[in-house]
């Protein structure tokens, strides 16, 4: 049963912002959105009633970490990840590539065909990625067939096809072989997908990946060579390794416009406060990123000023004696219930609630703002919010 | 305004165990109640709603820690505990002592008048006690009067008299020295109490506290002494000393019978499930614990089964891949929505939420068997009550 959709039902007159409806079998959800990300089968601190307060529609946990621990075995004899966190609305997964990638670039130094790098536990072929657990020293292979399978097992609504990510920086050499295995592996994920779809009652989606690091002409050769293929939606990927995100803005500019308007966009790992307008002009969907979160569990909140760069840190002695909310305009749980001192207190002394009350208020920033878009967008006032947000 | 009473509304017939209600100006208690801690102004992990749900009325919350973080002008600012940590219904504070002596005596040796012990940190005169903080250096001191003007500011419902919290294992000889100067403090504690008491609007309750360690003559002098003074009821110390735990039954059979009906007895310190009928069969209204709480966070979760001695360790492999809940007769949050497979993933990945879930059914557990109790002395059925929890 094919039972995803997407509808654009608003368009800003000066960029590619948009608003839309994906719809999903754990239902809908309205875009622009924020995707938090809940690695290890959890929003760190929260609960689903948590998410649903907050209005988090769907979620992000990261096939790799599912390999890893519990195991995709043990989800499976759970049912899936849904009845495994007791979450009932939509699920993102990825393909596992880009931790495969990253983390073991961080830990073990990477060495492909070229023969560059140190001997290394991560191993590159035109088949897949070959690497040793950093929990127990296990070997996994990761391949377009498998990651496929395991997104199945999983259980997400929406699962992206298994790429290659390119590091950076890199050269065009480099980044062009990267992006033909990506090509590669797209088609093999989109056929393995395609049998696993004959196996299963309820549908699940596939976004295919599109690469080409920092350069023009690969960008768009990806952009098309991806979008030829019937995926039911697109991911950008490779936006948020290193130093590219500089970039941001220019990857867009060149992939967006190449996009077919009926299917939605997902911008992978991107998403502070000042990216947000930058990738909703650009006509981005939904994007996920862990800096909301992890920010908060270092006391770094969030605020409506630009020049302090949308963020504070409770953790410093001026805030001791406040008795003013974080945001006095917020209406979060945090923000209706505690005092900057008092959460001042809470992370000073390293308590487990000082972690989850700044969680709630990140979120809920980030969700306010992409809500005020959404309704600006709709009402045609999408730019007089941008310059408000950005000069405040 | 006078504003606290206590009445017992039930009682065994085969021992001491009671049913009541302490009446605060923040609401009114059942008891026997147990009553969670939280040390550094929150029961950690959890929000007061999540007590709320937990049917908690009343929790514990250390002066000591107060004034050492985030010190208590801070908290008198915020207009006392209450405010701060956003909690409406009762709380009780300690005097401050028994960190004071036991905080200070693991950290630098302790040493008496009597010039036993390395040289320390911790000053102990017939005035108070005075100290260095361990966490800047700065010296603290602690006396009867000061103790009930932090309590007052704090602005608990329940205060306790200053103690000096004798250590285990002890000389008689020093016990009595001890139990002298607790005598002496009581008086002044309650000086001071009344004084204050005069100032302010809200009625704010002393507790007398009752030490005398492990000796019977020591004990029941203690107890006449301290009931001959006119505190609105009595505490029990010096029971969750080091191992004279052991003693516990002793030590309530001794002072118990010479308590008055009509004042509300917390026993402090204690509360292990097979500890829980031991005080309640003595006559005990109100006990304090950190055990279900900090064995929460270790993953050792609550089971009704004697045996096990009422524990059960989820972060054990056996429990991987376990559908089940914790309990299934348990109606708490966390067994009506997750596995055991669930939560033995969030303890191995060390997930902030598995404290939190833990947490959640400890408290539920020992709430749900405390108000077993007090629906069974209510019906006349403790003893098979307890006959039932103790074979099972």
């Amino acid at each position: 049963m094919h039972d995803f959709s997407f509808k654009v039902t608003a368009k800003d007159q000066k960029s590619q912002a948009r608003t839309g409806v994906i719809h999903t079998p754990h239902g809908d959800i309205q875009t622009p959105a924020f995707v938090p990300v809940g690695t290890q089968a959890t929003v760190k601190s929260l609960t689903p009633e948590d998410l649903q307060d907050l209005d988090v529609h769907l979620f992000f946990v990261n096939t790799y970490h599912m390999v890893m621990r519990p195991g995709i075995a043990v989800i499976k004899r759970f049912g899936g990840l849904h009845a495994f966190m007791h979450w009932d609305r939509p699920l993102i997964t990825d393909s596992g590539g880009f931790q495969v990638f990253s983390l073991g670039a961080k830990r073990f130094a990477r060495k492909n065909e070229d023969g560059q790098g140190e001997a290394s536990l991560v191993r590159i072929t035109d088949d897949g990625v070959t690497f040793n657990s950093h929990w127990d020293g296990k070997e996994h292979v990761f391949t377009a067939e498998n990651s496929m399978q395991y997104q199945w097992d999983l259980g997400s609504d929406i699962h992206i096809a298994f790429d290659d990510c390119t590091p950076y920086p890199v050269t065009k050499k480099q980044a062009e072989k990267s992006m033909d295995r990506t090509h590669a592996w797209a088609k093999r994920s989109l056929d393995a997908h395609t049998a696993l779809a004959k196996k299963y009652d309820l549908y699940q989606a596939l976004y295919g990946s599109i690469q080409g690091s920092v350069f023009e002409d690969l960008r768009i050769a990806s952009t098309k060579f991806i979008t030829r293929l019937p995926f039911d939606g697109f991911a950008i990927g490779g936006v948020a390794v290193g130093e590219s995100k500089k970039d941001m803005a220019s990857v867009l500019s060149w992939v967006m416009p190449l996009l077919p308007d009926n299917k939605p966009r997902h911008l992978l790992g991107v998403g502070e406060i000042d990216d947000i307008f930058t990738l909703v002009d650009a006509g981005v969907d939904t994007f996920d990123c862990v800096q909301a979160t992890r920010l908060a569990r270092m006391g770094h909140l969030f605020i409506k000023n630009v020049k302090a760069n949308f963020v504070f840190d409770i953790t410093k002695k001026e805030y001791a004696e406040d008795t003013n909310p974080i945001d006095s305009n917020c209406q979060c749980y945090t923000c209706t219930h505690y005092s900057k001192g008092y959460l001042y207190h809470l992370f000073h002394v390293r308590e487990l609630l000082a972690y989850r009350l700044a969680t709630i208020h990140n979120i809920a920033f980030i969700n306010n703002l992409v809500f005020s878009i959404r309704g600006a967008i709709a009402k045609g006032k999408y730019q007089q919010l941008k310059s408000q947000w950005m000069t405040v």
